[in-house]
């Protein structure tokens, strides 16, 4: 194992860190607000292809702007590293621009220490859907899973409403080109993303480093429940149709489902509408977000379709009619175990305290998983902030996260 | 027992509402929107001044607004009908309106059928909160139920934030009399205001009257629940503070509590706040109101205590805090027994469907109860609706309020 000065990794990164933090770096005073195709963005871009350039790396954008930066010709084998470089709208310095710079210092530590690792590290666009309202959208992009139909009309920009494709077109980019992106995963033996965890796991049980070994798939869904809008003054209890019942209840069900189901199941209620939504007036209507998720396809999904039906069945009980639809789904996504293993016996060798764990967030990695082995590594965030200014994350960390990368990779030539 | 000829006073009563629904009366094409100094509530003023007058009735208005109307001088002792005819801002035809065209119709009876019975009509000002967001202002107003400070500063249009004192004065009253406005009650020797229930209790028992010998008080609170806002993918359910979750079982909680109370208790959750309110975020917080309603203090007023500290202990068995405040409560009002009981010999005489029952909603007799014996009429209205443009009621059923109205007054007199 190489093992690497720490302190000084953590230094540039945390120099990396605050640079582009600064206010060229974002379009907001209160925030880091960081999407596609804004001066912001293109400056991140530029200080990373500045970085790379001067550790020798050749570095070239697919034909919508994905950041690729290779120290090998194209077609020799390479092993990506890599994350994001664009934020939440409201969002804090280390969410995706951590993972990059932890990648940099990846990169640099390589060249440094002369591992001679082949590597390419990729900075993809649009994972937050700041831009555009489409999460994942340039590793998405990357795996075919978008239409041309959606660039050219359904994806349309939040600040002004023009399509995707016109917004990167203007930038320069030719998204006609949209189906060369998938090259970028052309030459990767192997990927590595490392993130902040975005959640209290790590902090709360005290590790340092979690091994990724599966990312969570999740449904996405709508319940509407239908009741009657009455006088909250005027209406006996016995003459009433209020869908905040049957809301409450699913809410109850949905905790004690997704805690008998186990296996890293989680389910939400995050969305609450009430109509008409005043303080006396019984709601008319009433509709709520499911948000279930887990490592284990079966279990959540298993728990996805009893809320879907015990909402209806506590509608229906008390005389309303509920709707179930389904927004989004996706599958979950499980880490290559070799390169999880070459991870945990890294992390190992240095002694520090770390996990092994599924990722409940999305990330970029779910679209690389097609066709190339892959792994992740989550550093603590503290109090899990994460999509808020104040977030906050370690660059000692990150630095630990970089050293077993590298020696990750290192074992697995 | 006066009998009348019901079809003759429903098609005049009709005729009313169906005038004073026209474009002239409402400042909205979809419903009904008329409140205080605004032109369409001066030509509904108007119209029933004119109505009035042509009855021999002497009418004024009170420093403020309030029309009063009577075939007596001064000094010599009526008995009061009427009620509001200023509308919820989407509102329907016969809230409020009905019951001033009703207690018209008394008065037109009274002078054909000679009964020589002693009368003031009363039409409060903005009980419906449309013009200043302050429900019952009128007869508070009348009752001295508010404060200088209030009508000079607190109270505000909801239109252009003026104070209501300002508009007032632009609409040529004089604020600075509102101490006077107590005069409007001074010779009244009961009263007696109809109006549509504004519930399903008559439709769904089939009667056509409702005699309210109380009006509910109510308990309007909020609680906020205090969780932590963490990612809903990433955070697994033992280390989640989801203040959902208090919110639900509060819900489930307040039906329970109000149907063991009994005694016409009625509890509502009819506003709910999540915040940050996206699909997949864990709620940072939750707020809920709470409308706990009954004819019986004590009733009503148990469960708006225990319904607080249940949502209290339902926070801290999970780790987190609700705060819970009170906005605003009004004791149960009783109406006077001997105009329920005249009112009710009156309806007996008609051989027509009735009930006793107490009015959940409040109204401006809750103002007038103070210093008169005091009454209500209900007719039903179609399922319940109000506030509505679809609300609906029938003129025949009015008449016949009208009739036991006229009755009740007589065997008072």
């Amino acid at each position: 194992m190489a093992t690497i000065e720490r302190t000084r990794s953590a230094e540039r990164i945390e120099r990396d860190i605050e640079t582009l933090a600064g206010s060229d770096y974002t379009l907001s005073d209160e925030s880091i607000r960081r999407y596609a195709y804004t001066d912001v963005y293109r400056r991140t871009l530029d200080y990373f292809v500045r970085e790379l350039e001067a550790l020798g790396f050749e570095v070239h954008e697919d034909p919508l702007g994905t950041l690729v930066a290779r120290n090998r010709p194209p077609g020799e084998p390479v092993f990506g590293v890599g994350s994001h470089c664009d934020s939440n709208r409201n969002g804090g310095k280390y969410d995706g621009t951590m993972g990059v710079v932890t990648a940099l210092e990846v990169c640099r530590l390589n060249e440094e220490l002369g591992l001679g690792l082949p590597l390419q590290l990729i900075s993809f666009l649009e994972e937050e859907g700041s831009g555009f309202g489409q999460m994942l959208l340039g590793s998405r992009i990357i795996a075919q899973r978008v239409t041309e139909e959606e660039l050219k009309e359904s994806f349309r920009a939040i600040d002004d409403g023009r399509s995707f494709w016109e917004h990167a077109e203007a930038a320069g980019y030719e998204p006609a080109r949209w189906r060369e992106c998938s090259h970028v995963l052309d030459d990767l033996t192997g990927w590595i993303e490392m993130h902040i965890e975005q959640a209290r796991v790590l902090q709360d049980t005290g590790k340092r480093i979690g091994i990724v070994n599966a990312i969570a798939g999740y449904v996405h869904a709508d319940v509407v429940v239908h009741g009657r809008g009455d006088h909250a003054g005027a209406t006996p209890m016995d003459l009433r149709l209020d869908p905040t019942l049957p809301l409450a209840e699913s809410i109850v069900e949905l905790e004690r489902l997704a805690l008998a189901a186990g296996k890293g199941t989680v389910g939400t209620v995050g969305e609450i509408d009430v109509e008409p939504g005043i303080i006396n007036a019984i709601a008319s209507r009433v509709r709520f977000s499911l948000d279930v998720r887990g490592p284990d396809d079966e279990a959540y999904r298993g728990v996805a379709r009893e809320i879907a039906a015990f909402a209806q069945a506590a509608a229906e009980r008390r005389g309303m009619r509920a709707e179930h639809s389904q927004r989004q789904a996706l599958p979950a996504t499980p880490m290559d175990p070799r390169i999880v293993e070459a991870l945990e016996r890294a992390a190992e060798a240095t002694g520090e305290p770390f996990t092994t764990m599924h990722s409940g967030a999305a990330h970029d990695t779910m679209c690389v998983a097609d066709r190339v082995p892959t792994a992740m590594v989550f550093v603590p965030c503290t109090d899990g902030i994460s999509h808020h200014p104040a977030e906050d994350a370690d660059s000692e960390d990150a630095a630990l996260a970089a050293e077993i990368i590298l020696n990750a990779i290192r074992s697995l030539q």
